[in-house]
């Protein structure tokens, strides 16, 4: 089998925990695999050279910052060949230029292209565990370039593709992916499989284990990803198209805390005022999420809608200097809200979801100020300091602690 | 004029120190030059990088080592670059790979086989400052090689001789090359000008401010050298082909302690032995610098040589091994010893300096164990402990505290 591993940086940031990642890897040469290695840079070095870097220039150039930070992936391969030569192994580095990894232009957040393989495929051959810098490319200028956050998970699944591996394993510091933060909610289990869809709706809902640039390469390139502990040898949670729980009615429940809310009230009931307005937003490059439209007094409308806690201050900025256009008489504003989410492929076939899911909300005594959905998603806004009691009702009443972990 | 200027690595140890060279470059670049700036790895990072590598593999593969060690320079041309940015310069750094840097495959202690010149003169005539990596380069594999000792000097030589440049600066912590070690002979003084055959000569001896190897590249490509202090604007040291002071009998006096004397007694008169000691030496990679053969008594001859301090174990080991085939009654070694020599173009013509070098010794007190002569230069061996008013009695004798310094 051809096995894509990703190690983050927490995991390698010492000697002792370099040689426990090389014995990891070890084990699953010696099982006979070929062995691919994606490494980000080792434990706070990249946040080192960043302050570095703004010590001599609070804004550095991109471009420069790149050719600074990409300089912590190559020490982290040389780093970890050297540990697996000491124990016998043979090993080969290489970096995002040795191994003919494309990207767009875009310095600090390039996007991957292209991958060369011959270079990695003939290091296999000569049975060399190969390892690969993590987060880091090169443009048509030669330049090198960085993926931006996620980046070495990108990498990792963007070899796997191009690899044609078997399997992409990206290894964290917890064993899978749960029902729910299982800091929250103490019945929190580990599911044994998810679908990409799930797993993209998950992440964005706050279960930051994977990135979702690389849960999107993985689904376009099919590319079997397994999210499993660094630190033992359990099982993980496999993210695959089609699971076999499909039977599930939903795999697992998030929060997100990182939102406010902002009501625009009393908008003058013309076409177009919701347009203008949702398209200053996107011109500053703020996102919205949850919106809800509701009919006001005197033939005005409210337009409340969520954005990250991030971009408020810009965003009550924007709408200020905008009243006179977008028509509004008065703003308002909360940051004590948090998203509560239901995930499950299951239920896009079954319309008692929802009625379950705000049933539990309703016996908890939790008032939903807002509702969103998708297809696999439901998502409810509801006060901050209740998300943990939402979490917790929502779990037992759709039983998620009963779901056994199997493959 | 293009010019081609080299730091070294405690040159720009931390911040301030980065701004002061930038300030340095900058200067240069306002004056209409176009600069070319090679630059070493910052302070202790190499050290550093080598202790890390150690703790995880005593003997680390030299390919790992060589991808390892050279993220020290990229790092040194990503932070100038962005000091130079902030300073409202245009700057861009290039690693080895992206200028074409093209080395022997010996990691490690690579030699430069090639320079591509195409990527540096676009960016010189997009009037950037060009920030190169010093002391590595890639080999035929794709693979980072780095240069071994001096290898940044060679790298501004190299890259001096390949884009024609004017002149190659080293920067340094010294004015430049001195008569004599301003340590030990008060009255030494700055040369404006030496050759590149007085500067290999006085390198070896001791005056370690350039490396041979980049003096033989200078001397090869005809490529201007100067070496300069990097704290003031003082002229240096010019280290060309042909001096205006060729007049100028000698020009330095240099010492080497780093010298321990051997003598194999009582070697059997036949052919080869010398030979056949010699060749010995060699195959264990010992060399060896003054040689002495005398007659000894009874139809015997002693011969005495001198190494490097650090071959003597060696070298006592492999004459013990081989005593039978070498003929040799007994052996004796003396590490209290120093080599003293004068370098200077103008002796080649002079048969006189020879004899006024022994007279300053004689009057100086100073016995006289081994004489050594070139073209250029006259060693003599003598007690260690007499190196310094050896080097003071030479001096004051050719009267070098009197050389003008002039260009």
């Amino acid at each position: 089998m051809l096995i894509v591993k990703k190690f983050g940086g927490s995991s390698i940031a010492d000697a002792e925990k370099v040689f426990n990642v090389a014995r990891r890897i070890a084990h699953s040469y010696d099982e006979g695999n070929d062995v691919v290695v994606v490494l980000s840079a080792q434990g706070d070095t990249t946040d080192d050279l960043i302050a570095k870097a703004k010590e001599i220039n609070p804004k550095p150039s991109r471009r420069e910052m790149d050719m600074l930070l990409s300089t912590g992936e190559q020490q982290a391969v040389a780093l970890m060949a050297m540990a697996l030569n000491s124990m016998g192994y043979s090993a080969i580095s290489l970096n995002a230029h040795q191994v003919g990894m494309y990207t767009s232009s875009t310095y600090s957040n390039a996007r991957l292209r292209n991958i060369d393989t011959e270079r990695v495929m003939a290091e296999i051959e000569r049975k060399n565990i190969v390892l690969i810098t993590g987060f880091q490319g090169m443009n048509r200028f030669d330049d090198i370039t960085t993926l931006g956050r996620g980046g070495s998970d990108t990498t990792a699944v963007a070899l796997a593709a191009a690899l044609k591996a078997n399997r992409c394993e990206i290894y964290t510091d917890v064993d899978g992916i749960y029902t729910a933060d299982p800091r929250a909610v103490e019945s929190a289990t580990k599911l044994s499989e998810v679908t990409y869809d799930e797993m993209l709706e998950l992440a964005s809902l706050g279960a930051r284990v994977l990135h979702n640039r690389s849960v999107e390469l993985a689904k376009k390139y099919h590319v079997e990803l397994v999210v499993r502990s660094s630190l033992n040898y359990n099982e993980g949670t496999v993210v695959k198209e089609v699971c076999k729980m499909e039977k599930m009615l939903i795999s697992g429940v998030a929060t997100d805390k990182d939102v406010a809310r902002i009501s625009v009230i009393g908008v003058s009931d013309e076409p177009g005022i919701a347009f203008h307005l949702f398209r200053l937003l996107a011109k500053h490059k703020i996102n919205v999420d949850i919106i809800l439209q509701s009919v006001g007094r005197e033939g005005t409308k409210d337009i409340t809608f969520t954005i990250a806690k991030d971009h408020l201050e810009e965003t009550l900025q924007v709408l200020k200097e905008n009243q006179e256009r977008l028509t509004f008489k008065e703003m308002a504003y909360d940051e004590n809200v948090a998203k509560v989410s239901v995930v499950g492929a299951g239920m896009a076939s079954n319309p008692g979801v929802a009625a379950k899911m705000f049933e539990a909300l309703y016996d908890a005594h939790i008032n939903i100020q807002m509702i969103s959905t998708s297809e696999i998603k439901i998502s409810v806004l509801i006060e901050e300091d209740k998300a943990k009691a939402a979490m917790n009702a929502i779990h037992d009443k759709f039983q998620l602690g009963n779901i056994k972990a199997r493959r």
